[in-house]
């Protein structure tokens, strides 16, 4: 932590009602962020004056989102603050254009700004973006459909909601669409992911029975975890869909003896996992293949997903239970694991541009356009957020760590954007923005499956 | 079990299909039927003419529900099969009216001619009603809106589904209505109520931990099982919505030390659960009032209701989730126990005609309408339905050992139709026709909360 942050780093925690959800302590998890003077210097040199109407629409931007304990620095190093606690954090705005790209259209350009180095947060970005959260959450009414409500902006946008929407519409998920949107970002190289990532590359959420175990420790736990919710026989047939660099698939093979079918549509993570199944010795058992969900064939007994419905979309949720329909043997079950949400909002429209092309996070009720129509039976629904609000910090420590080989292989700005991504995605799981649930489900009127659930836990 | 049932015992689970599912077995949960000799007489002496519609009619009434292994036994002796298996029932249709009466609208008019024994079924009761369940639940095809899908026959109704709905057509909940929905039912008086309920008078799934516990074990395991999801702080205050005879409020006081208000709109209920309270002295701590939900106020730290959502009505969960909103603490939680299903179906007209006037077991996806509007978060679901199936098997031999006294304080009718009503329910959860959703809820992005379900099971 630079001698800059240090003075934001104590919580402000007496000063608030007693009742108010507390954010997570993030002293443990601080991140080192880049130093904060060049920053300043710069804003000092830009200089220049800032109008009235500017200096009272930076006010209107921190009421309208709860009145954060936040300062905004302007681009000629006045402060601006609508809480009177301490502020956690200080958001420095080199220019006018960025101000006012902001103000209109604050949850694209944040991230925009953020990226370019024309915005800069002094102070820990996690806890900050978690108290930004928090605050737009708090001022929340129910039936409010404009601010906070619908509206997706992050700092207080100026543009109406219907137009922001147009601008910020997501890529499809078509079978052309889905195989561009998947490779933006999962073809980035497994070079990259090794660096921040645990050694068996698992990319989705973690589970930490204990909180002080590794990221090792916790992925494995992860598989084990989903691995035992699905009650697997040896010899039985598995379908993945989203296999990734194939590490669910190969413990499955290792561990339960069953027989894999691993579906993915990013060229690199399927040549990547079919090496480590030569390499194991497990090419027998798992099979990688590189193919849409809409395509697969073939009877199965059980169904298992980590973090790959997010990809796609909810107006091809029932094409998914349609395959699951298709395929799943009488007594079959599966495991689906997704980034989801309370209620319905849109994508982050700067993640759905920059990090995650054509990406969702479904509701529970938007979840059962899968499981209802071809009638599967909702066995068991676990929400993780908190577990991959830890994943999160995990992979965003180790990520902090590697910035200087990051920068090598594409640029500083790379390394900002993924930056903010990771750190906003730890803050929205831990401000409950985003949840995590893992839904278990069987043909109906199974009778053959454990009764308790003690057993995951013996 | 009677000497003509006994032929029957045999399971026929070698002839079948490998991979289909099998049913509970049911041989130590067997019921004590009557004996099958007068109805034998009866029909015998009954005699008359079978025409030959009436033959392919029987006929094509066991095709169309998927050819169960059962047989059907008309007015003359003549017997009808539709399947190779050994019958595991015979259904007895003691005169003509109450064939064409079944074959018009099978899934009221089974209720009503078994109440008044111009139906009576040989075999099992409780295995009879699963074998039609998973023999209709078999024949449903996706897509299929017809014959098994929406249509709510029993054995395979002549009448379009649409004119069945509008006869069918469910009590509303009012303010008014719900009052008198519930007196139907939960006012006969707690001297009936306790002749099979367990000695806690908990009228609601309860959970066995382990298969062989006794009702009274498995009640207590559900409740405490219930207060440890919501992970109660003493001093903090709860309300329970539809508190039945009261057992949980006064566990919650008693093990717990939290403040109950118990909400009920049945006034014997009521009174009951009040002299339970001042006779074990916790009066102080637990308050029964008789009053709707609709009217609740003030501000409570955890909600809970078990068995009472059924009686809410779809159209009347966002007043519920309206209620919740207004009166949850800001780190509040919840835990609703309802019966559910897996895909929208209307209720059995005659358990809605004759049983349970105006209630709906709802999906998943129907009960977000409480959780979503006001932004509720959903952190657990378990789905408790085999544990229901073995509750009713226990409420069903304790209600068939005492028949006689029910028959006293009732009548013979009553009798049969309670036991038609229990041990269908029982086959529904068998059969996997009728889920029970436990769903856990708190206020969003409440982070002070157990991160592993570990602790639930040690």
């Amino acid at each position: 932590m630079s001698p800059s942050n240090l003075q934001y780093a104590a919580r402000p925690s007496a000063t608030r009602e007693p009742d108010r959800p507390q954010p997570l302590d993030h002293e443990d998890f601080a991140v080192e962020e880049p130093p904060a003077q060049s920053v300043a210097a710069g804003i000092a040199a830009d200089g220049g004056s800032v109008w009235r109407i500017e200096r009272r629409l930076a006010s209107r931007m921190l009421r309208v989102i709860g009145s954060p304990p936040v300062r905004l620095v302007l681009w000629n190093g006045e402060e601006i603050a609508e809480c009177g606690e301490r502020p956690i954090a200080r958001v420095l705005l080199r220019d006018r254009p960025t101000f006012w790209r902001l103000l209109l259209d604050p949850s694209l350009q944040f991230g925009e700004a953020y990226s370019d180095g024309r915005i800069e947060v002094e102070g820990d970005l996690v806890q900050f973006l978690e108290t930004i959260h928090r605050a737009r959450g708090a001022m929340w009414q129910p039936g409010d459909r404009s601010w906070g409500g619908s509206c997706t902006a992050t700092l207080g946008g100026l543009m109406p909601s219907a137009l922001l929407r147009r601008l910020h519409r997501a890529r499809a998920n078509s079978l052309v669409g889905a195989r561009e949107n998947i490779h933006h970002h999962y073809d980035l190289g497994e070079d990259f992911y090794k660096l921040w990532l645990d050694d068996e590359m698992v990319y989705s959420g973690a589970y930490f029975p204990t909180p002080a175990m590794t990221l090792e420790a916790a992925q494995r736990a992860k598989l084990d975890y989903v691995a035992r919710k699905l009650w697997l026989k040896p010899g039985e047939t598995v379908v993945e869909v989203g296999g990734g660099w194939g590490g669910l698939a190969l413990l499955l093979a290792r561990a339960y003896r069953v027989h894999v079918k691993s579906f993915n549509i990013s060229k690199r993570q399927v040549l990547y996992a079919r090496r480590r199944a030569k390499a194991e010795g497990l090419d027998a058992l798992v099979e990688f293949i590189e193919d849409d969900y809409r395509n697969i064939k073939g009877r199965f007994d059980a169904l298992v997903s980590l973090g790959m419905l997010e990809h796609v979309g909810t107006a091809h949720y029932r094409d998914f239970g349609r395959m699951i329909d298709r395929g799943l043997s009488p007594a079959g079950r599966g495991l689906i694991q997704s980034i989801g949400q309370d209620w319905p909002d849109e994508t982050n429209p700067w993640i759905e541009r920059r990090i995650f092309p054509g990406t969702y996070p479904p509701t529970l009720r938007e979840m059962m356009d899968i499981f209802e129509p071809p009638r599967l039976s909702i066995l068991d629904v676990e929400n993780l957020r908190l577990h991959y609000a830890e994943t999160l910090r995990h992979w965003l420590k180790r990520f902090e760590a590697s910035t200087g080989a990051v920068a090598a292989m594409f640029d500083e700005r790379f390394v900002r954007m993924w930056r903010l991504y990771l750190a906003g995605s730890c803050a929205a799981f831990a401000a409950g923005a985003l949840q995590l649930f893992q839904v278990v489900f069987s043909r109906p009127g199974i009778n053959d499956i454990p009764r308790s659930r003690a057993r995951l836990y013996s």
